[in-house]
């Protein structure tokens, strides 16, 4: 296991278009101020180019916090910038791929909305996707609830991230419900004031840890 | 250099739209049996793992051939299936990161519209792009056409194909202005006969080289 469950508490998933103007590193950092314990860049849009020079400078403002940097289904850019791991859905490389081509210390996660069969003993951490509706991924396969996060957390032995829909209000019910963490998109990257979301999202975790 | 000049003779482009009801692997198959001496498979629109399903099916058909397959921008498919290269635009990663992980001997090839700057040492072939307009690549640059690629064969040390509008009627052309090949999309893609077709092109092609 490449990660340990406290590093999933707070996990950061970036969405440039939420940012509304300001710069997606600026967010991040942000964020990470008020206690984000890990991010996920995520570019399903951009080239490969953009999405290396993003994740690059997201990954070097990111390197004094020691906050690990994964990217989301892109294995060529996580190794192009030396990210820390990449996440992996169901359209993306699958994990025995990707552990093969990454090595053995890099951090593997990969989305679930089901008890995983064959094929995820290379994964370090898994993520119940989604828990809630979300507007952010309107693809996303019917929601889990917390039942749903319950059913995972007793059907893996990885730690584990709920992610979809998740907010404020809603954070402790998922760690009650067995998570060691909650994974949040909209919830920070479109707060007014990033360190402010994060932080209460962190004491809405925390208090149930 | 990791690819000899006469092996870009032929280059077919892969573009699954224009495969009409056809398989990609059938298509690329018959042409190769019309003498196509490289293929690269491009999927701008395809998830990571319906790429790397394609690539996969791809690679095995070619095997028995001798064609190399070559991969468009995604390093990560190119190491998921073994393919023999890359092929990059100015879209996709920069040549000295790419050479990097895959190694000293896989084929890379980038695309240039005008003598190559630095950054450039680690390619094993250029293509001039685009010579004519396309429909294929709408938003390729201007064309560079005959005399471009003249300038582009004295600028360059490496093996040179030339892509972008090239059908039967003007491949020899492009040989006589320097190119040691052809690509091409449409001109086999969208053949009724993919054989008939890069047989006519291998003729133009070799009458001149």
């Amino acid at each position: 296991m490449n990660i340990r469950p406290e590093t999933l508490q707070l996990y950061l998933v970036t969405e440039r278009s939420l940012a509304a103007g300001r710069s997606l590193t600026d967010v991040v950092l942000a964020a990470v101020a008020g206690g984000v314990t890990i991010v996920q860049i995520r570019e399903k849009a951009a080239t490969t180019r953009a999405f290396i020079e993003q994740a690059r400078a997201l990954k070097t403002a990111l390197n004094d916090s020691g906050v690990p940097l994964i990217v989301n289904d892109r294995v060529d850019v996580a190794l192009a910038i030396g990210a820390d791991g990449v996440h992996l859905g169901d359209d993306d490389m699958p994990c025995p791929e990707a552990r093969r081509i990454l090595g053995p210390t890099a951090i593997i996660g990969v989305s679930l909305a089901a008890a995983p069969g064959d094929g995820f003993a290379d994964a370090d951490y898994f993520a119940a996707s989604p828990v809630f509706a979300t507007d952010t991924k309107p693809d996303a396969g019917p929601a889990l609830g917390l039942a749903g996060v319950a059913m995972l957390r007793r059907a893996v032995d990885r730690p584990l991230v709920a992610i979809g829909g998740i907010d404020q209000h809603n954070a402790a019910r998922i760690i009650a419900a067995g998570a060691d963490g909650i994974a949040v998109v909209s919830a920070i990257m479109a707060a007014d004031d990033p360190t402010e979301a994060a932080a209460q999202l962190k004491t809405a975790v925390t208090r149930f840890s």
